[in-house]
């Protein structure tokens, strides 16, 4: 697995060969974001739930999926490195308060609910 | 910045000490992602485009922000342990066929269009 | 079932009230709607598909489901107000499109494919 | 401007013909409207705000805003008439409950904040 530090440096050249940086405003980044998840949850839309695993590790499926992922990847990581927040380092702090949201007495083998 | 792998490593024993993995299927995933991306968006939604970035910047809005960039990077890292799809490397390999799609002499300055 | 026009126009008032016709231009409107196709997305994520019909159906998330349809519909007549489009006009031209598109002879008992 | 149920009789006959009902459940269509509405963010992700208005009706993007809206209809009304939701009732009602969450003397003016 490569370093997300030096990913983003490849990013940053690639944005910046284009000047692509005006139109990527956090606002724009997100919506980006936004129409690149469609595109894979578009992927899964008709495969029944008990195969969606067995699909995703299939060809040609799986070579979409993953064309997917990485477009999903780089939105989220062109995002955070615009407004300066380290991805991980949320989703480490996130993690936490959900652990706290959903302690294993109560939550195990239940799926969370929207309204809890 | 943290490492991909040891937080993964935290996500798979969040997961497992409260047995959900059987609601994270691939599909299921791809929704979760989905719903978080769309709380992200909600934080953008009535703020101006020149604007953005200096909003992402300012609390309390900042770490509405951190919160939501944390679940969709959970989310996402669920999805990819999941079907085993390194999302680097995805994005790596995402990022030179954009390159080829958009030919700096050609993007420069350009905002990608949907049609292309 | 009521009348689109007659709702429409309660939605004019109802934004011209509020002042907020300032903060709907399409751009932003566009996200509305994904932010809350978002919350609608939530709710079925941990649903089984072929349990998500008779979930659809059942209190307490059938209360909650038509509140994010509420919302959904609210967000795209907003939108289709504001730029005059016919929401009914347009989904019908693109019905036709999609007949085309998927023959019944080719289509029968066959989900659409995203690369198709 | 056509009539929903109209519409909704001709969108039966079109997934009957297909067999595409098997396909339809629930959670499927929600997951087919965050697609089509993805598409739709993707013809506003690199449009200014102030200008969003102007692009959504002038040709090219037009024609092609249309066609998403078409495709975000279809499947709000797929998944109504699915689950028996009649999407104009449950917009009034939603709209209701939102005119006493935001009153006029406290909103006017004002975006809706997310954490509101």
């Amino acid at each position: 697995m490569a370093d997300i530090e030096s990913f983003v440096t490849e990013l940053r050249q690639f944005v910046a060969e284009r000047e692509w940086s005006q139109f990527h405003n956090a606002k724009n980044l997100s919506m980006l974001l936004a129409s690149e998840v469609g595109e894979l949850v578009a992927e899964y839309r008709w495969v029944p739930d008990v195969s969606a695993d067995q699909h995703s590790r299939t060809e040609p499926a799986r070579a979409r999926i993953e064309d997917e992922i990485g477009d999903v990847a780089i939105a989220l990581l062109l995002l955070c490195d615009r407004i300066g927040v380290d991805p991980l380092d949320a989703a480490s702090r996130k993690l936490a308060k959900t652990r706290e949201r959903y302690p294993v007495e109560k939550a195990r083998g239940k799926a969370e609910r929207p309204e809890e």
